[in-house]
């Protein structure tokens, strides 16, 4: 090999600007940390993690192998078959009410996906989206992928830890391009009541501005039912996945729905960054909405909310400040103050002294981070209660 | 509704700049008429077709199929997972005789998502690189989706219709970041020596630039081996994928091989543009390197040799001019100047007219476009015979 291919040559080679504006998640060390505890026989309970415990529904698992033996696993049209489509869109007119042409749902690589497809069909590098601080640590991310700024707004419990039309008018600048939200939201739970949201739309669009809304955590809701941004307006962004609800986490499929004006974008560059969504995965979905799918997600919906009142009740029990029992998702977001000012230090103190994983408040922002902790009860009811148990010794040993 | 929701209000909405930039496939008017005639009934030979014709083979199939039977079917490290990484990397000890660390290969959607991942992680705005005209027409857009510019330089086949040194430092500005080349070439076939890759890649680190290495063709060579620019140098990105040679173009799975430098970018990146890639895909593609499922594909690659040179010949005899005998992938890049100077007329009237579709050189470039046609032998050496015969009447009758 000659020798410019030594690694001293690598000096001229600069990583893009924006790498160095993503922030690593605080807790894959945390994770790392896990599996080293695994491997040497430790028994941790998982209450990282995002993605729901149980498998893919029997129906959608019995679509995918049926299409996976025809060995026919083919590029797709860039925006979905069209039959799985029509089933969103038949999706969203019986679940909401709401009439969405087939044209404008986009089928992608997850909500993942679906955020690239809305903010590279929309976001000029320099512009500015308002977010909550707290929220899903992707969202800045997706912004600084395409050179783009993000403003996060401190929210707290007497706004549900959501952005409000206040908030949104407030923040409001020259450079801001528009508003992302997720209702239910991550790290917290909690939804935008339905008449907030509304107004937080109107408000946005009033300014002229783009309104994301994530919707990846509706149908896991405990009370109220969620309303879709499309409810009120026709010019928003709506991302969704089946990774969730659906529990096709792996699978890679989710979706978004554009304003009409975006549908050409939409579609030029899905083909150019996506070609299409996983062939299998699509298929797959076309099990979804079936009756016995849906029965079978709801039961689950139902298990998650015996687990989050199970938790809530014992975290509460236990001295943590949690002002909003959550209403959807399956997370709690928990505050600590009183145990700790260093609630990430506090999480790796209790994974290696307990063996319970929890993530950190600083993956999801800044405010109040160092006071917080996501609990997700994405595991069993006894294992949930055996966490407890833990944490309970733990704070007695502190 | 409120009437703000209406269509009225969209104006205020405005597409991103960068869509301006991104030309839609004009292959995509011929699909289209090519699915309204067979909807007619009209048969259709599909030689605009950029996938193989064979399923996936059994033994990928088999693999997947048992680990979607699990059901348990979730977020992989977004590296992907590592016995895959370390069977890729075995992979290139074995072929090439380079040694690459695991932890410099990246799992992804597709070589559509290593594109993502080696731009997004090395490419700012601004910035341009160099490709040849003609080449993938993704190429400009995903550097056009970073808000970086492209410049294309016209090739022929004097250079085997690829980048050469000498184009590479005549075109070399102060803006030029990298080089990207793809070896075999879409839409060409042609490969670059050996000894001139060696050479380009000399050049363009010479120079301090990045060289993005695209090597899905890679293993449908009917001659001469190709070489990885891995074999020259470790300071290149190298893009490759399961789509093609692996016959699994509808699992949207592919690799990234990155310099060290940017493991931890890539590492950043792909959490949050994937957060995985498709957990069957990777399932499958455990099975790809068996020895048993590079003998099935060995087959196909001779029948894919077979199959270049039936349409060669004929296409030859036909009075389509090609310099070059393509050596790899799975295309013929023909000149038409003898019979049309518009080659998109010529696509849309042979379509049209004998229900024989192929894409037109404009997909590919600028460049001689309007004398260039792509012929896809993605179909059976049979259809091939009757696209040559209803050619043959296509051009008699003009
Ligand atoms: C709020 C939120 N949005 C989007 C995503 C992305 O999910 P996926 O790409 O699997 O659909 C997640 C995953 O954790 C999430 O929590
Ligand atoms: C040259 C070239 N590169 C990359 C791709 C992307 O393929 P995939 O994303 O399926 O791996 C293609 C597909 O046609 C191609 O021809």
């Amino acid at each position: 090999m000659p020798d410019f291919g030594t690694s001293g040559d690598s000096m001229s080679l600069r990583v893009a600007e924006r790498i160095s504006g993503i922030q690593p998640f605080y807790v894959m060390e945390l994770l790392r940390r896990a599996k080293e505890l695994e491997a040497d026989g430790k028994d941790i309970i998982h209450m990282e993690i995002g993605e729901p415990d149980f498998a893919t529904p029997q129906t959608i698992l019995k679509a995918a192998l049926a299409h996976t033996a025809t060995g026919d696993v083919k590029y797709t049209p860039a925006a979905g078959l069209t039959e799985l489509r029509q089933k969103i869109a038949a999706f969203y007119r019986r679940r909401y009410g709401v009439n969405i042409p087939e044209q404008r749902v986009f089928v992608t690589p997850g909500a993942t996906g679906a955020f690239l497809l809305a903010l590279g069909a929309s976001l000029n590098p320099g512009e500015e989206v308002l977010m909550a601080d707290p929220c899903y640590p992707c969202n800045s991310n997706f912004v600084q992928l395409y050179d783009g700024k993000t403003r996060t707004i401190p929210v707290d419990a007497d706004s549900h830890y959501q952005l409000t039309t206040k908030l949104i008018e407030r923040h409001w600048s020259a450079e801001t391009k528009g508003v992302l939200i997720a209702s239910p939201s991550n790290p917290t739970g909690t939804l935008i009541p339905r008449a907030e949201l509304q107004k937080t739309i109107e408000a946005t669009r009033r300014l002229g501005g783009c309104f994301y809304s994530d919707e990846i955590y509706h149908g896991l809701v405990y009370g109220e039912k969620a309303a879709t941004a499309l409810e009120f307006s026709d010019d928003v962004f709506v991302i969704n996945s089946f990774s969730k609800y659906f529990g096709m986490t792996g699978w890679r499929i989710g979706w978004l729905i554009v304003p009409e004006l975006f549908i050409e974008a939409a579609e030029k560059l899905s083909q150019n960054i996506f070609i299409s969504t996983s062939s299998d995965a699509q298929h797959a979905a076309l099990a979804a909405f079936d009756e016995s799918t849906l029965a079978e997600l709801e039961d689950r919906r139902r298990e998650f909310e015996k687990r989050r009142d199970f938790l809530y009740d014992a975290l509460v029990r236990l001295g943590f400040d949690i002002p909003i029992k959550p209403a959807g998702a399956f997370y709690i977001y928990a505050r600590c103050a009183k145990f700790t000012d260093d609630s990430f230090q506090f999480a790796l103190d209790l994974l290696e002294n307990e063996g319970v994983a929890v993530t950190p408040g600083k993956d999801f922002g800044l405010h109040e981070a160092h006071h917080a902790l996501r609990f997700a009860y994405t595991t069993s009811l006894d294992r949930l209660a055996e966490a407890v148990r833990r944490l309970e010794r733990f704070l007695d040993a502190r």
